[in-house]
């Protein structure tokens, strides 16, 4: 919280943070603080997405004018707690998949040359509940192969191509 | 399953599949091979274990004396499909979180020195209808960081450290 009011307000002293989570260097603080690094773009792949503090950082990057994309999963964005209606009202692009199975990617790309991913989807519980990983890689070979991938999916959901009926022949 | 015969009776000569689903050079066969490759040990840590020609693989692993072990989600291994029984009865150690939060960790190590890690589950589901990313690393400095948690896990849920009962002070 206080990372995230720094970076809303900056210069503004720190308010010590009321609520009973864990403070200090938690692996939520240093997940935003990657996120916040982000000085031109951030493109997001995520399958869930209810963790109300990286929404924030997200509205913080997109208000500062870094360009943000997010691809999701059709099925779990609807869910009770998700971030991303909450997301598209702040002006950042959302895209979904439009099949059955799930788009079950959870990386995000900070300035086309961080690659964050691993297990953890984006989401409360997983945070303070779960047994996850997360990677933070920036080996240019990894972040294209992701970024790649990104970019296909993002040219795949574009509601522009979007088929709900068959063509006729 | 060409990959898996052949494995099993070196020699034979393959007989063609008659399953329906791709042949040839799939994601799939690609991680069954990674997996085959073990010459001493695997080290799994997987939320969902569902697949069957993955759990053939792990089989086949043990069968010819490499070490395998087995950490997986307490909730999720008694799902319908699950794979975790018929590994415990073919001898290999299988050991499970013992928390309300899930284990949620998606990886595999080879010979503790390639690491396999995602978004993917090793469930039919996920491998058929999904969009998944599987990383193969052998950098030494990510495998170490992966085999640490497996090895801290591993203690962790020891059976004879379990604790059902408050101890009184």
């Amino acid at each position: 919280e206080a990372l995230l009011a720094e970076a809303a307000e900056p210069g503004t002293p720190p308010r010590p943070c009321p609520c009973p989570l864990p403070s200090g260097d938690t692996a939520l603080s240093r997940l935003v603080r990657r996120l916040l690094s982000a000085r031109r773009s951030l493109d997001l792949c995520l399958f869930s997405f209810s963790c109300p503090q990286l929404a924030r950082a997200v509205q913080l990057l997109h208000r500062r004018g870094g360009r943000g994309r997010l691809v999701t999963d059709a099925q779990y964005m609807g869910l009770h707690g998700s971030q991303i209606g909450r997301l598209r009202h702040a002006g950042i692009q959302v895209r979904h998949d439009q099949h059955s199975g799930y788009m079950h990617h959870k990386f995000a790309i900070v300035d086309r040359r961080m690659l964050i991913t691993g297990s953890l989807n984006w989401t409360t519980q997983a945070i303070q509940s779960n047994r996850e990983n997360v990677l933070v890689v920036e080996d240019a070979e990894y972040v294209k192969a992701f970024q790649d991938e990104f970019e296909k999916i993002w040219e795949e959901y574009n509601p522009a191509n979007y088929r709900f009926f068959p063509q006729k022949q």
